[in-house]
């Protein structure tokens, strides 16, 4: 127990003033994460706040992938570290970004020498470091790849009179890491950086993670998110700070950058074991109370995903410097989504409809494109394609008559060409519109419709673009009903498929749950339907490989949440040999 | 010590008789695996082997990416396992497979429960396990993504009168691993199976890897390698034996199967520390020595390279059940190599190149692409595409005159259709031709040139392409100097590049070893060069994240070996703002 704990109980008030920046950093934007970062601070020391609290990797964006092993980079970060710290205060920052650490091996025979950590920043120092001590690797996580883990999980921090904990997003998520060790060791308040991507629902899961962590050490927690979109992955904001005893206190809102202070009522005072490090030891003097920050409701489960397609294409198109955008609108509903979409992210002056009428367009389908680009005030551009016709063109290419799906394919990759040139021509976004059902099944065209730099709906599955498309009013323009409910075209292409409801929800146990096939069937649906699907599921792997990267929204999306080998010879799901390029359905 | 060690050593003979099976097994073909394990092990017996040793993981492939996660793939494995145990007899078979362990958590939050280990099979029982310590977790691998380690590295095994060590392919890659350990602890003999992928002179490395390990340990060792394609990644096989005294004993052939048996002299007997495993107490009664088998040379680095782009190709279009390829012939070199080494991997007759001519097509270049086809033998159709010549197909989607990249990309793009369309047709995988160094500088056009199910050269330079190209006529028909010497025309797209030879060693510094600006400057290339190649490279990432699987022969390929941010703001190449869109240099 530490003998002066008792006699500064009376100077904190019982309350440590906190702000907190949901600021949205960029991956390697070092120096405009800085000037972001420098606001911040400026803010924090107005509002006398004894800390502020940003996002994981504040100063270098995250995920870092590969650039957390290039020396350079590294070494540009710790010199931005270096000027940030000149500039802190009186207000303790607790600033999250990467430390070259001694070299250590991780499971393999490998030397890593970076941590993530989270410097604490004052009266123009840096006063000290945690290092992240758990790693996720793992979904979408590789943090194992590249990290050193910390070893001081109980680490704790005197910042003035008050004894404080600062952990690192995964740190968290355990019921036996590093916020255990340090309410412990006398943290009176846990102070966490996160970067934690969206999916659908995930807010709620945060929220019951803190309490559990608050109620559990009997300690507030401050739990700061990033906000942004970083290619696949959408962060959505929504901090929160939880009393001791698992109570909101607040909660910022999600998808959009935010600061907030609060005075966050603080754990009693705890016997102190370790060695907690000095930050400063001044006793705040500041002006009353802070007002207590307006809380946020929590959004519905379907405005989350609208805003997080929003953002993430939004940021796609402005991180890579695009224009604009091209969508090729084809009347239906994808295609129609993907385009309002598109409106709401970038404004309508900057996305460019194309309908591309093939041989087999019907000119309903081409006034129902026209009654999509008019309700959401975008330019159409007419562009048929039936000139490309498959007969000319294969002529010599092959002996005829050609298949149906080999003439409408190449129809497909005729429109993609023309979207591509025209994406290219404008220095716009070539945005695709396939959804996460057409993905399951393989049921797209590499080349054709896959094609685009970006694939906002690519996690979303069939029953989900419905009801985004049926609320579409709530963001903007409503969507014409004929675009609403235009049948589905896509279920023609496999000889026998469940309706979307069924195969949308064999999906998401197959890939989402990771289920199998006796678990699924053990649900209740048919078995034939069940084994038909799970065998176009790994047979559309192939195709998946080269899918643009789009925004995800379930808890587990393609591509780096799921990684399958494509040829992999185990197909519980028949009996015979399998044979990938005709079960693919073709379009290949 | 153990008592029993001194009277036994008169027994074994100073040798044991090993084994080796260099199998090519296949990712999750439990059956087909299962098959050849099986035949191995019948072989082996026959024999009169001491012990059988397979490759890492050979009942269930490798690498497992997620199929590692599925509980229904784990029970199958485990079930194939036993009833190939079954089988045993008195040859001890050292089989490398996965195995389900109590729940342990990794550096993060999530419990994982599987290992990778090897099983010791003798007298139709699995007699124990080794699990697998160092679990790689860089560049291509993501084993600690999945896998438990092991907790015993110094685990030995008493296999009648010797006592020997098993380990596991990373665990022999440190200087402190468990086969340090089990030398430490008594073991006379190292065996380890690995998965080993491919790069240019590893094999060399390998070499030098396990004279290091058998010297410092005075224990020989015996190190045998998986071979076969498995998308990206070729395993080369070339199993070797080592002496105590770090002499190479034996060589198997690189890149196709093998089995060999050999009498290895075994390490003086040592001090039994920890407690080794009995897996029998037979002493071995066999009808006299083994004839040594016969040492294969090594092979020389441009025939590695040529072996594994045959291996890789062949593989892929197996496993992935299609009937042969087809390829783009434009008469220049790159895809006269890639038709050369189809022709290699499937057959002439299962080669079929399409020459597609566009407007800006010379009559030399179809010339070339007939003397191309006719040299190797493959059937050749010519079909124009000047049909879809740009005018009018956009003349409706974009004012006039569009640039003429936009109209040439329109005619690759429509190759690529015709490419499509006919390898659908005929059940054939489409390859793409594009090299690393076009890769790297973003020269090739998305859903163009760069389309296709497979691209061969995807990690092989330009200059490397042009010195395979000329070396083709060592593996089968030569290509005619016209393709070989023909000019290339990829640089013509940027405004200012240095020539290939340069362009590849800055390409090779950067992306290979990971160096930055200022050590390239410093080896003497000129800074405005560097940093105009190295700012493309960046800015191509956002093309690279769609390209086709291809074959790894460099040290470090694109996607899986380096996985970058698309949009990253890190660039200290340039002074001004990024603007990947137009840096990209079009053809997106």
């Amino acid at each position: 127990v530490d003998a002066s704990d008792a006699e500064i109980r009376v100077c904190d008030g019982g309350v440590m003033r906190v702000a907190c920046a949901q600021i949205e950093n960029e991956v390697g934007d070092l120096a405009g994460n800085r000037e972001r970062i420098l606001d911040a601070m400026a803010w924090a020391e107005a509002q006398h706040a004894d800390v502020l609290v940003l996002p994981e990797l504040a100063l270098t964006g995250y995920p870092l992938s590969d650039l957390a092993l290039r020396d350079d980079f590294i070494d540009a970060s710790l010199a931005e570290l270096s000027r940030i710290a000149e500039r802190s205060g009186s207000t303790t920052t607790v600033l999250s970004t990467i430390d070259r650490v001694p070299p250590r091996r991780g499971v393999d025979t490998k030397e890593r020498s970076v941590s993530i950590g989270a410097a604490l920043l004052c009266d123009g120092d840096v006063r000290g470091w945690y290092h992240k001590v758990l790693l996720p690797t793992y979904e979408t996580f590789e943090e194992g790849r590249y990290f050193v883990p910390g070893e001081r999980p109980g680490q704790t921090w005197r910042i003035g009179p008050v004894v404080a904990g600062v952990s690192i997003c995964e740190d968290a998520w355990s019921d036996d890491g590093p916020p255990e060790d340090q309410a412990a060791a006398g943290a009176r308040i846990l102070l966490i950086p996160n970067a934690s991507p969206f999916h659908r629902g995930k807010d709620r899961g945060r929220l019951d993670l803190m309490r559990r962590v608050a109620r559990r050490n009997s300690v507030p927690v401050v739990y700061v998110n990033l906000v942004g979109g970083q290619e696949d992955l959408v962060f959505d904001g929504g901090s929160i700070i939880v009393g001791a005893d698992g109570e909101l206190l607040h909660r910022a809102p999600a998808f959009v950058p935010d600061r907030f202070v609060a005075d966050v009522p603080l754990a009693p005072v705890r016997p102190v074991t370790g060695r907690p490090a000095t930050v400063h030891t001044r006793v705040g003097d500041r002006p009353g109370p802070a007002a207590p920050p307006v809380v946020t409701q929590r959004m519905d489960l379907l405005d989350q995903v609208w805003s997080a397609l929003v953002l993430g294409t939004r940021d796609f198109v402005r991180h890579a410097g695009f224009d604009g955008g091209v969508v090729a609108l084809s009347g239906g509903v994808d295609s129609a989504l993907t385009t309002a979409l598109a409106v709401d992210a970038l404004g309508p002056d900057r996305v460019l409809a194309l309908t591309m009428p093939g041989r087999t367009t019907s000119d309903d389908e081409t006034e129902a494109a026209r009654a999509v680009a008019a309700a959401l005030r975008v330019e159409l551009r007419l562009v048929p394609v039936t000139g490309l016709a498959g007969g000319d063109l294969l002529a010599s290419a092959l002996p005829r008559p050609v298949a149906r799906l080999t003439e409408d394919d190449l129809d497909s990759r005729a429109r993609a060409a023309v979207l591509m040139a025209v994406a290219d021509e404008l220095g716009r976004l070539a945005l695709a519109t396939g959804n996460k059902t057409e993905l399951s099944i393989g049921a797209g065209v590499l080349f054709g419709d896959m094609a685009g730099g970006f694939s906002p709906l690519r996690d979303c599955p069939k029953t989900l673009v419905y009801e985004l498309a049926r609320a579409c009013g709530r963001h903007g323009p409503a969507l014409p009903p004929g675009a609403v409910e235009s049948p589905p075209t896509v279920l023609g292409r496999a000889d026998r498929l469940p309706g979307y409801d069924v195969l949308d929800e064999i999906v998401e146990r197959y890939v989402e749950r990771g289920e199998g096939v006796d678990e699924i069937c053990a649900a209740g649906f048919d078995p034939v339907d069940v084994r038909g699907v799970l065998q176009l599921i790994d047979d559309a792997e192939f195709k998946r490989r080269q899918i643009a990267p789009g925004v995800k929204i379930t808890a587990r999306a393609y591509a780096n949440d799921r990684r399958m080998p494509i040829a992999n010879r185990w197909r519980p799901f028949v009996g015979d040999e399998p044979d990938l390029a005709s079960a693919s359905g073709r379009g290949t």
